[in-house]
């Protein structure tokens, strides 16, 4: 008998029929002796619907009613899927993120988990009970409802596995795992058995869409080992865990790739103390995630610094620049360049082993694919090329590395 | 600057249109230099639909988990209100039925008002915020999300109102007022300016539609003076109060009708002590409200039980009655007439005129309309005729009090 964590998203939980299909599962498991904790998200569609109105009544709908209104959607689903878990014979009970314990900071529509009481799952779990709780949602400390934001269910069910010490934690979503790329663009992608939380902080933050970087990062902090599967099969998923030896052993675990990716550069740069800050900062206050960074000095004694973006946010960080420039003198000038995408090579035996980026340059060099800006990490070499290129490359890096076969034990 | 608690219905708040004019009503009151707390229904249809969900998913849905689901309709409301006010200008906050401190008790999806503990909505208050409160929930001791049941709204607003001394409690709905009868029926029906609790609550437990009987009873108790009135124009509606010396002059102050209705009639009891009450005791377990009861001894010397109930209740209570009439004995009968209605007349003036009854079976018989059974209370003459007959009889006894005519002051 195991104590069991699933997270079902909102494409398991879409429809009445879906919501059945949950509680049959859930059923299985419980029939075969186990404990179970589902946390599950809104049905899929229900949070746009209700954004939808909600920037329909107002441009800038006011955060903590955005919470009141979005917690909504996981309380809908927890009292359905425990409806058809009666259905089926299973003693079933729902809890939201306030009875959970889940209590939080920060915030509103972008809560963090601070701790979890779990005295009423337990009490729920020792009488017998399948329990169903929201994901996405908490309590404040003021009493407030507070959502999550983004990926906040599988942070929820990660949270949750860590305070009752479950034996396993599923996430299931409606892919089969973690693959060593999107096998919509590369067929021969495989499905990983297993990666560990670098790796997959590593491909998360690269265009992985599977799990946000802040639930791995939850689980590694409180050593969850988590297993990402699919709601619609019984295949067995990618299990996400600690690094160990074995591991090392693959030089590359996976590639992925980031569209609509723009660059921005400054140059006529004074090189002086704080300039950098500066420019960084003016793109933080304007909410623009930048992704690589790379700078350097040029030939004329000036500074320059190139950074990526989501292309959608070009014109805002140019905005946001202006007064920055006005500052650094006439020298300093912006240049933008739409239209790239990256791509990344990840894994922990990069540590251990040498050439990597040689061979993935030659890979790229091979086929013809002009590279564009560099970063690097212990365990992740990220490149820019045109959008255009992008599948080819994520295609020819892929099988440099022979990802496609399975590695030697 | 008074403090007024409004009450909008699930009609009022049905669509975002409406949710808007009902933002511009509370910001009206607000520049007025008024205090609001607002209580609101869920969006009307909302309700509906997700009890359609629970009863796709099981026959029976679990009441915990209706109180779960269907408290989220409010939880929906109250933050959409709140967002049009904003966008008008106005500073509000949305509370729930937990944040508003209304503790109940009871059974699930029928819950009570226990106590109510104001204080996070004076603090809002006190801030200078509109407060837009949850209707239709509470929070049971247990801790668990708890729902009054039907009118529960209204109950929550007349609770909320009293609990925070406000000086105005208004009940908003799609009727303009509590009027002299049904004016779809009485086509001179009147607008009432005032009603006593006890006139509105037998009222409202014969066929009124305005509100139920349970809302009036809190705000009796409690005496919260409220006003029922129309949430799309500004007339003035009818205020629910104490009886005052001034009402006793209206002899009648309004009459009601109730279709639909079925009489069941049991002879041949032996008129022994109990038998009334293990007839009436098998119709309560099989929760059939009944109305009307009347009872004597037939010139065979055994009792006969007449008593009237909603018609779609009638086969189940004729399955109750079988094993408690196989112990009244062979003589035991039971007789069922169908097509029945009930009209009400109802004032407190009742109690200082006599003659009442008989004007009003003289109207009837004027118009050549039979009578079936009569009951009588205090302040309430009830009978009931064919249902066909039920239009023309409220007509005539309307018009036989001139019911149509303002009364003297």
């Amino acid at each position: 008998m195991a104590l069991i964590v699933q997270k079902y998203g909102g494409t398991s939980v879409g429809s009445l029929d879906r919501i059945r299909n949950v509680a049959s599962r859930i059923k299985r498991l419980r029939d075969e002796g186990n404990q179970v904790v589902a946390v599950v998200s809104a049905m899929g569609g229900v949070t746009d619907k209700l954004i939808g109105m909600a920037n329909e009544l107002t441009q800038d709908p006011a955060e903590r009613e955005l919470d009141v209104l979005l917690s909504t959607g996981e309380q809908q689903s927890i009292a359905l899927v425990s409806m058809a878990l009666h259905e089926l014979g299973v003693e079933a009970v729902s809890v939201t993120g306030r009875q959970a314990g889940i209590k939080t900071t920060g915030s509103h529509t972008r809560g963090k988990i601070d701790a979890i009481d779990p005295s009423l799952i337990h009490q729920y779990i020792s009488e017998g009970k399948v329990v169903i709780c929201a994901g996405f949602q908490g309590l404040r400390e003021d009493g407030l409802i507070h959502t999550l934001g983004r990926g906040g269910s599988d942070l929820s069910a990660i949270a949750v596995a860590a305070a009752i010490k479950a034996d396993t934690c599923q996430i299931l979503t409606d892919v089969d795992g973690v693959y060593t790329c999107d096998p919509r663009v590369v067929k021969d992608a495989r499905k990983m058995p297993e990666v560990s939380y670098d790796e997959m902080l590593e491909l998360a933050s690269s265009g992985a869409k599977v799990m946000q970087s802040r639930s791995v990062e939850f689980a590694k902090k409180y050593g969850v080992i988590f297993e990402v599967r699919s709601s619609l099969n019984d295949n067995p998923g990618t299990i996400v865990t600690e690094e160990h030896d074995n591991m090392e052993s693959v030089v590359i675990r996976g590639v992925s790739i980031e569209r609509s990716q723009a660059r921005l550069t400054i140059t006529g740069i004074p090189d002086e103390p704080g300039m950098s800050a500066s420019i960084l900062s003016a793109l933080a206050d304007a909410e623009i995630n930048i992704d690589m960074i790379i700078s350097n000095i040029a030939h004329d004694g000036m500074a320059r610094h190139s950074v990526t973006m989501h292309s959608n946010d070009l014109g805002k960080a140019q905005a946001a620049l202006k007064p920055v420039l006005a500052k650094l003198g006439d020298q300093s000038k912006v240049e933008t360049e739409g239209g790239i995408a990256k791509l990344s090579c990840v894994g922990i035996g990069m540590r251990s082993h040498s050439g990597v980026a040689a061979k993935m340059f030659e890979a790229l060099g091979e086929a013809g694919i002009n590279i564009g800006m560099i970063t690097t990490s212990e365990i992740k070499i990220a490149v820019t090329v045109d959008e255009t290129d992008i599948e080819d490359a994520a295609r020819v890096v892929h099988s440099a590395f022979d990802l496609d076969k399975a590695p030697a034990k």
